[in-house]
């Protein structure tokens, strides 16, 4: 029951961050103020709609108001400090990524709960994490940033990774949570400190010489 | 037994409103006949189909062939008629408006005879009315109208309150229904008179002064 | 039991196809590695997970980690024979025809094992034959080729009625599924060859003469 307490606590601070982050580039295209608070509800709700649609649980933001609410409040902090929000890329990275970490964490608890073994878990952690952002890239029809930013969803492997190796190590759930959540969030900041990506796929055919 | 023809009536002359929306939109872009057909299917029954997927009910066009075989008449009508549709955007909008009402109805309906509450049934309401219309700009990549245009959602979420309230005082479902349909029909078409729309979230920072 | 191999082992072959064609577009747009798998993955996998969803039964590929892993060696032969890939769009067509077959036999298979009628069957196989690279075309922010690429869709509902037929004139399961995988790959070749296409359905409105 406490687990429960903190898993939806993480969960709320998790859907403000992305519902702000979605919301904010809605407000780019001038959407009006529904168009807006539906692009935040979806990057907010997007990733963990479809895990349990995938595992066949009942859909999370159905059984209480409270995410659709906590959306509500994203739009009015966005509305009343919308200067302070364009000016300031940094505080949205950071809510960013601790949003990423903690519904990465919150997709391979959830998972897991459900009897699935930790590679399903993993999955489920990246598009809990990940694919609210897609939906919104696709919604303002954008090509997903998913596919070509910094190491966005190879960060939640790794996180996921670790709340694997810790369990193996004899972690209990709470040492697990923490490890991963560390991990994606040192892993994203080091990727922008030092510009890390992953290689590039390209097929571009070295051109004969004239 | 009555009533759940009464909603399969309406839920059939919102699908061909929906689809013939759909093929139109496909035919300006050259699309070939199937393509103008899926275009119009996923219109039609994208919504409900979402809604039924996130209630774990059964997907309603899977259980009798009735929407596939609609949504082939409403590609003939288009096909036929093609030159009349051109020139008639009133029509359309009466068709759409007219199916966007009877879907918001059917989706608070059966939500609420899923066992959900009523803030449930008024999201699944705006599932059912508007998510087909997403789909569809979606697949003809174009940004979703429903994001800037008039008050599309708004009008669902505005009938679905005057269910819930209509419910508040007293009336049955017939009345609800009625009530629910009317006020989408009378705020759309009021929107469309007089250009209401929603205030637009503008991140525009005011240029400095050269 | 050997019937269950078969399909799994034609399920791997279709998903090699569709991945390796997914992965290559996404090499085309400069993805990264992740990006790339993860398009191949989805065009692989999409519709067969769209299908369970709406079947209602446990999504394939959360059953066992084969068709990630299969989709992570098909990454290994892109990026390895990248060359290769590149000049040969034969070879790419062979494999998508072949694809589409083996991934519409085993959704139409799956659906008439859920108790559901063949006209649901039929559907379910375009979807576990097409979905797939719609969401693609989705993702990598293309206008899906299916709307407008040869008789894609229409070669596999073809193959489905064929699979009906063969079942009426008294075939066996295997007989059925040779029947219209042979229709399919038949079909499509023919379109290639003599540029078969279904009608557009064109809006254009005559011009006035000036």
């Amino acid at each position: 029951m406490a687990d429960y307490t903190f898993l939806t606590l993480i969960e709320v601070i998790g859907t403000i961050a992305f519902a702000i982050s979605g919301i904010r580039l809605a407000a780019y295209r001038n959407f009006d103020w529904f168009g807006a608070y539906t692009v935040g509800l979806v990057t907010a709700i997007g990733g963990g709609t479809l895990r349990d649609i995938l595992l066949d649980i009942p859909v999370f933001w159905m059984q209480t108001p409270l995410y659709l609410g906590v959306t509500g409040i994203s739009l009015a902090v966005v509305i009343l400090f919308r200067k302070m929000l364009v000016s300031n890329n940094r505080m949205l990275f950071i809510f960013d990524t601790l949003g990423l970490a903690l519904f990465v964490v919150i997709g391979i608890q959830k998972t897991l709960a459900a009897g699935y073994p930790m590679w399903v878990a993993i999955v489920m952690g990246v598009i809990t994490g990940s694919f609210g952002g897609v939906l919104r890239d696709i919604l303002i029809n954008e090509q997903p940033l998913f596919f070509r930013k910094d190491i966005y969803a190879t960060a939640c492997i790794g996180g996921g990774l670790v709340y694997w190796l810790a369990g193996l190590l004899g972690s209990g759930p709470i040492g697990c949570q923490l490890a991963c959540a560390i991990v994606i969030i040192v892993l994203r900041m080091c990727a922008l400190r030092w510009n890390w990506h992953l290689p590039v796929l390209s097929m571009a055919v070295t051109p004969d010489k004239k």
